[in-house]
């Protein structure tokens, strides 16, 4: 989060049409759960579009940027490189080195798509698996997140927020820039 | 997970075509982190084949079920009801009383879908949020279970898998069943 190096989310290969809702809760799950960035595939303009509009209603600071170079991106990163992965390490294992780290580097955090080459297992400093099962890169991501924050991240601030959630035992309560309430 | 009283997830709502993969990622999410039973839309009968094959390949024990009657398996749920939304009380105040009550009663979660009526707030004996921000069911669903069970869910042992990944510092390792690798 915000005071601490950056965390950016690079989301490898996406398929328009049948990825856009994957690849677009990977960003927003990046944003909710403390990452200050996502990287997105040039072809994923549409997921692009959704993460910027629910940030502008939401709040930040958050970016979402667009790359033709996700093997250079992973290259060329001045820090430590974690790829999410069931083939990997334990993420029980392998996260208090990994916040260690994370202390004084920024952090890129690969999240795959159907098809990762090997060239990425070797490019991670970290290959981490949330489990040895399938299941979804979302679902890792966000344990990931959840881990690497040590939950901090759930009671983060939001700046120039127009809507706010305001937590309810039941019903919905939303609270715009102005402080009005919508209740129901 | 397996000695503790049951936590069963129900897919509350589900597009064919447009929900499939997010239905299928909620039901290898609830197996992959320690769920017992998932129980989908009856539309929902190829993210319910898409599970399946999983446990049979990677193990169990976990089932996965159809209703036609997604408020009726609430409203005779014997035990407690929790219902992941945005809109809910925060994850960090509230999971140490559900894991209380988990101790010795069932617990049924209630993920949505687009639409949730509000009878299912009012149904529910929690509402909860991760986070209060837009992002994804299968994000909520992955943190409020690790936070349930306190990361004992990473640990689980598989019976009955074809499959068995081997955790790994860099590339790939899968044993079968006899014990073979296929190493890559």
């Amino acid at each position: 989060m915000h005071e601490e190096p950056e965390v950016a989310v690079l989301r490898y290969g996406h398929r328009p049409g049948r990825d856009d809702r994957m690849t677009t809760h990977v960003g927003l799950t990046a944003r909710a759960l403390g990452a200050d960035r996502v990287i997105l595939p040039d072809n994923a303009s549409q997921s692009r579009a959704t993460v910027a509009d629910i940030t502008d209603r939401f709040g930040g600071p958050f970016e979402v940027e667009q790359t033709a170079e996700l093997d250079a991106t992973i290259d060329r990163w001045s820090g430590a490189v974690v790829h999410l992965t069931m083939y990997g390490e334990r993420v029980q294992d392998v996260a208090g080195d990994i916040r260690q780290r994370h202390r004084s580097e920024p952090l890129l955090i690969v999240v795959g798509g159907e098809k990762v080459p090997f060239e990425v297992y070797d490019a991670a400093d970290w290959n981490v698996a949330v489990t040895n099962q399938p299941h979804s890169e979302v679902a890792g991501l966000a344990v990931f997140l959840d881990r690497l924050f040590e939950g901090r991240e759930l009671a983060q601030e939001w700046e120039d927020a127009e809507n706010r959630v305001v937590p309810q035992a039941s019903g919905k309560r939303v609270v715009d820039g102005d402080g009005a309430a919508d209740e129901s």
